[in-house]
């Protein structure tokens, strides 16, 4: 058989791959063009391997891809045959008329070159990144015996899937946990559990925004995260002006649906909501229907005098969401939060959140509840709680001996970093470029700002730095805040 | 049962959809003003429809109806109670102009009662539910030892937030996977890791509908919780027929945006779509500029002759994105699936991911990451063909002895189920009624149908029964249908 088709095949005289391609690909354009028409029987593998002097190999393979593809088919024992495409009519794509890719997202989901990059791992010698805690003194050893003990009692359960709102068990410890550590009113029954803060955030989005219609109102600097879920729902988002006392309520436009404050710890600035404030927010949000969402996002960690309790706290009229997460006292890569929402609230946001993964993770879940149960949470929290005590205390006398006319601390009595009010002539965006030159990650607060009039200012974390590198770390700063 | 009820229905002679609809408004009424109460259970389908002389598809089609608004709760294979209403009432605002409650919700989430109920744990003697896998046979002490080394590793390194696609190692071991197995051409780079296949099917909702305009073509009967997921988005969601080739896609609407299909294994009636139909498909597809959503579901387990590739193997256009999930080859507690998505919709569905919830458990994606790649998957997968395959033997001989003249089994050559068309004159909701009460659980076929042309029958579940146990079960079922 020298020439096994009607047709010349063109094969590479070397490289096994390559000609598996060229077999492949040439017998498939002979198909589809219709030179190999439908129901013709190709030759034996071993037959025309030996025609064009190849392997049999290479054969084999490039039948079998046609095989796989639908283009041929194989007979019981007889053969490999040429199928019938006639319903595969290549239709070209009229050019014109069919929209091109990006036209099949939805218009705000063009536009993304790609996926969002990690996170980087730092390596900054001095590193004031928010939002990150200090994960050395975990106690995974214990995270690590719950875990099995977890696995060991699901692997005794049917495998079904488990409730969306979340773990019996989580649910009550987490209800318990927030009583007694923030005062928080709930029953087991009020808690939905999430995938992290951020989960909460948009499921909220989903439930509550009407694309186009929706009004948001949050704090400006402020949380970004939550602006893009509930921008991407459709909302029209309001930007507010943040004081030494917190959210400026009466900046609070008329139509305001839903208002997203962080009260116990003003992310960024880290001020805290005054009580003047927070009664006139209930008073705003009762008289027109508004919902709150309170983000308590870390504040287990408190210093000095009698915290605030939660805004949750003073509201009776079924307009405040709680959210609250455990990324900043465990670690983030476990994605656990909570909402605590009002009653009228709490069913669509279970479904949402149904529709959304089913439920969150369950070892995870049974892991966490257990660890709550058993007491470790609350001394992790009261041991870290010291460790960040004193970094704060070395950031803020270090603020205090470098900072004279340059850093001005915002007062704040909570959580992972404080915000420092930068001297006029010296843009906070500019010095943390220097900054990073120089091995200091600082966090300039209009990264976290939408409107122009943010205050020129920085944010220290210190979920990352030690407390005896602080003062040197600062002294730095204010050098190049000078020079 | 001459009156069904102690009120007089009054439906027009002709004309199915005036019918329904006066069917549907009547007994709503009848619901609403209190006639109908709290907890009554309606009549079966086939005998109301016997009762009022009119067609079964008709009182299907109404108690869907209000089944989907709410009027009505099922209860699993025990028929359709009428719903306690009374926490639907909305207390009136004392306060004129302040809109209760149930406005602050964006209207696609009003008049959810309560959260959704968990899954019921069965106890039924004879289990054919479907979606369960068998979890006796999985490896939880490896699982256990693999994860208590991801958990060491992370312990060491910085608490930073993971990539929002999904960890490297597991997006490596996934496309290796699914190359392997499935033949889906991938990179790691192509794969998104999410929180079981919904959040896939979420997160596409959210890039790809335009509210109102988007239109959703899907399998009927089809995967409730897909529909659900863009109907929330605010898609027009089209039923399209089904028949043994598969999805009929001649009966795609010409302005498809979004096509919804399980070709290795409809669900849920079990028939592979054929090679016509998949090239079919992909020629709508590309002329149209529209996407397919491949759900790939179950089909690590194959049996018999060599399978059908993945339908995205066959795609030259970037017009499939293929959605996996581990929740049928592990356990559903742990919640990861995973998209491979064409270039143009990568990026964004990876944005969507990350103000979704930042990323997945990282300790659950690392632990699978190494059992995937320490070969453990492809060993449970193997060991639970063969578990499979003898139960959809025994399933098959069953069907065969007891099933002559009344259940007819469709097609089917992979997954953890298959249906049987059930013969004309026994309704397929009334037999899993029965079947309930004596201690089987049956899923009829119109619970995952939309329009009311579904076919009648049962979709048989061989997750959580046992091979031996299979022949009685069926056996007693025929009894069923015959008394």
């Amino acid at each position: 058989m020298r020439h096994p088709f009607e047709f010349p095949l063109d094969l590479p005289g070397r490289g096994s791959r390559r000609r598996l391609q060229a077999l492949h690909g040439q017998l498939r354009a002979a198909i589809l063009d219709g030179r190999l028409g439908p129901g013709l029987r190709l030759p034996a593998t071993r037959e025309l391997a030996l025609a064009l002097d190849i392997s049999r190999n290479t054969v084999v393979a490039a039948y079998d891809l046609l095989l796989g593809e639908g283009y041929l088919e194989a007979r019981r024992g007889a053969g490999c045959y040429v199928a019938d495409l006639a319903a595969r009519r290549d239709a070209p794509r009229a050019r014109s008329g069919v929209p091109g890719p990006e036209a099949r997202l939805a218009p705000h989901w063009r536009g993304f070159d790609a996926v969002p990059p990690p996170m980087s791992p730092g390596g900054a010698e001095h590193d004031f990144r928010l939002g990150i805690p200090d994960n050395r003194g975990f106690p995974y050893e214990i995270w690590r015996r719950l875990s099995a003990r977890a696995l060991r009692q699901l692997s005794k359960a049917p495998p079904l899937y488990a409730a969306a709102a979340g773990r019996s068990a989580l649910r009550e410890a987490i209800a318990r946990h927030i009583s007694f550590t923030r005062a928080v009113a709930c029953e087991p029954a009020d808690v939905i559990v999430t995938s992290g803060a951020q989960q909460a955030f948009d499921l909220l989005a989903r439930v509550l925004v009407t694309p186009g219609r929706t009004v948001l109102a949050m704090e400006d600097p402020g949380y970004p995260p939550l602006r893009a879920a509930f921008a991407a729902a459709g909302a029209q988002v309001v930007a507010v002006p943040v004081d030494t006392e917190g959210l400026v309520v009466e900046c609070l436009p008329a139509d305001t649906d839903v208002v997203y404050t962080t009260p116990s710890h003003q992310f960024p600035l880290g001020v805290a909501m005054s009580p003047r404030r927070r009664l006139q927010l209930l008073a705003f949000a009762r008289s027109r229907g508004a919902l709150v969402i309170e983000d308590d996002y870390d504040s287990e960690f408190r210093y000095g005098s009698r915290p605030l309790d939660a805004l949750q706290t003073l509201d009776r009229d079924d307009g405040v969401c709680y959210v609250g997460t455990f990324s900043k006292c465990l670690f983030p890569a476990l994605r656990i939060g909570y909402a605590v929402a009002p009653s009228w609230l709490r069913a669509a946001l279970a479904h949402a959140k149904q529709l959304a993964d089913w439920h969150g993770d369950v070892l995870a879940q049974d892991t966490l509840a257990a660890f709550i149960a058993e007491g470790h949470l609350v001394r992790h929290v009261r041991h870290m709680r010291k460790v960040y005590a004193t970094r704060r205390t070395a950031l803020l006398d270090a603020l205090a001996r470098h900072g004279a006319g340059r850093l001005q601390a915002w007062p704040s009595a909570a959580g992972l970093h404080l915000a420092a009010r930068l001297s006029a002539g010296v843009d906070a965006a500019t010095l943390a470029s220097r900054a990073a030159a120089g091995g200091i990650h600082l966090e300039p607060l209009c990264a976290y700002a939408h409107e122009a009039t943010a205050p020129n200012g920085i944010a220290f974390g210190f979920g990352m730095i030690d407390a005896p590198d602080i003062d040197r770390a600062v002294y730095r700063v204010a050098r190049l805040i000078d020079g």
